[in-house]
């Protein structure tokens, strides 16, 4: 398994209907390829349901979309990081816009995966929660403005000064937290100015996963990132 | 696959890690291997994370423990009908009592299952709620009061009367809606105590993931209730 | 305290800024006067914090726009049964589409206004589950489809046959329930429509508080309803 | 009004019977007597129904309970700044652990109450949070380990050290917030122990309004607390 370290790409599947079952699998192996072609750190986050199959047919990390903050145990329909661990995930994303936690959700979740060895990216939606956020000590915060997500603005290039104070904000809380941006990110300029503005990696959905050629996608977004 | 017919029994694995990855799998080979035997019908409910690996495993029914009434799309962690479906799943468990639902989800939620060809067994926990929806008929009702969850005091013995009406409140709604009772069972005598008191199958959980022997403990539970 | 019977007019003050405090003391007045000219059923609820002030202004009934199923005690920060009532309130508006409850807490609130002596009037989104609703008994079942509310687009108007279902689903249920309709209520036709399919009032919130002459509105609106 | 200024005492009458309607009017009397007498910043916190009742009958400041972060609009049945404003209330306790909130929510309500002129103290349940909350810059951050709240083993007796944490790390994210404990406070020895560490207030509930005599155990609640 590939060292966390940047650039940091995590894809995000969502629920999308052509990132399901072998679609996910097939989408994941692009990302594998992409990976060790461009040498750099890719996550694929697919549905819960996919992540065996997912983590079985590839060798880059894969992450949960979500774990709700609980032990084994009761809890039906739950999702627990010892679950999605015993399946082959390595992260987890926690706190994404489309599935906010309460606080007390993310400190107990990011505890809960930390003890069982899962990565954690803990998205927040505004500069300020990032570094709220870093209080609690993830691996990764990734910021990113609900209103961009799904659309063709970046967050690197439309709002560079809220990323700037997100990276600063986690920076002084703990360097070694990783910061990425999402939301809107469609080009490797965007990921380039994300880069450029102290940002560690990307957190991407639609873009990667509603292109006409996802691979093409991936390996232009991952041009000349690497050092 | 078998026909949806009476005595139906489901195996809801919860969070168990007696239940989790490659121990959901023996536990469905064991209740594959039961039902099998007795000729009933007998689903098993693993982790929405096991679902894959169960479904490609045995060829009796696999439930999903909780579908969001979302469609495919952004829903970054949610749990979709269309998703569990692609990984095998053929039924689903809604709003049981340790996942429950707003009223208008339960409704949608079965609306989204039946489109996607997944049975649904909706949980209530009073016989006057199992009335309330049968109206949104669901393939079954499985009356569950919440005080004898993990207990190993069984609703057919426990509570006969309650039972007996939400029978009643089901049935006169719809007279083909399966309805099943749960929380407590533990025993052969549970079983055929809810069968003669009309139910037509039973819901259960930590009676067989925690039993010392669960194959013993299946084999012992359905003795004797086929026709 | 008037009797509740047809015609019911529910005015739902929401968290209107012109329908709080010293303004929903005065809507409610106007809802007072035009009651008594027309000699019908009109309630008004007020915002939690307003419940007291209104109640102690008008004779009309006061309902809550929402009570959280729980008895006094701890629950920092809820809205009790027992609260709203020592505040004067008669009656309580359950499960708004604003304010979507579980299906558990609608049966349990249900029981909590009964004990409480407070009249209840549970919303629904559709026909079917108006009749799902019926089940629990509340004195009252609005249906408000989501999509018309806030809306000049009334449903007595524009769902005529969804009305006349929820209405059938309601009475075939319980015939002494009340079957209110809401959702983009704004002139005395789509009342008349409304009862002229069977309802037996309407609920009814930015139509009256936006209105450029509220009183002029009510006025209007509640003609010619009374026989 | 009270300048806020250390000692701060909060009395929060949560949904108590005994502290409901005409009794929180009591209670708060009490409260104001015992805040003139001692020259020590008290406030009440009643349930949102009663806000505007005890506002008119004390002019010690009067908290709500809870604050939904919405603005006035449409939001049945929520609770909104704008509105507690409205009918007295000058702060607003957020994200008590019987009402917590998501991390997004509490940044947004705390904007909001600022809006609004309400003053705010957002609990915190474990010191590591405290930190978390403080760099959303609340007037007061309430540390309360859920575990000890209703019960007579205070915080700053039995947990000293997690006290001593939550207070370091919020003051070196902004100095200017106080510092409050609460869960278990039943003696003046509590209150001592809690300033000591270096605590600037306590947030009390079950202890007042329980007391066989109110009135007495604030008294000695609050006895040579001021310097």
């Amino acid at each position: 398994m590939q060292e966390l370290k940047p650039p940091i790409i995590i894809l995000n599947f969502k629920t999308y209907q052509l990132a399901t079952g072998g679609k996910a699998v097939k989408l994941a192996k692009i990302a594998e390829k992409i990976s060790a072609k461009r040498g750099i750190y890719i996550a694929v986050a697919p549905q819960t349901v996919d992540i065996y199959r997912v983590s079985k047919s590839v060798k880059i990390p894969v992450y949960a979309q979500h774990i709700d903050p609980l032990l084994p145990g009761r809890n039906t329909g739950y999702i627990t990081a010892y679950a999605v661990k015993s399946s082959g995930a390595t992260g987890a994303i926690l706190n994404h816009a489309e599935h906010p936690l309460l606080i007390n959700q993310i400190e107990e979740a990011i505890r809960i995966c930390r003890e069982n060895k899962l990565i954690t990216c803990v998205c927040s939606r505004t500069y300020v929660s990032s570094r709220s956020l870093a209080v609690f000590k993830p691996d990764m915060v990734a910021f990113e403005p609900p209103e961009l997500i799904a659309t063709d603005r970046s967050v690197s290039t439309t709002k560079p000064e809220s990323l700037r104070m997100a990276i600063e904000g986690v920076k002084a809380m703990d360097h070694s937290i990783h910061v990425l941006c999402g939301a809107g990110i469609r080009e490797n300029s965007d990921v380039v100015a994300a880069l450029k503005l102290g940002a560690e990696g990307v957190l991407l959905s639609s873009g990667f996963v509603k292109a006409r050629n996802p691979e093409n996608f991936l390996k232009k977004l991952t041009e000349e990132l690497n050092v």
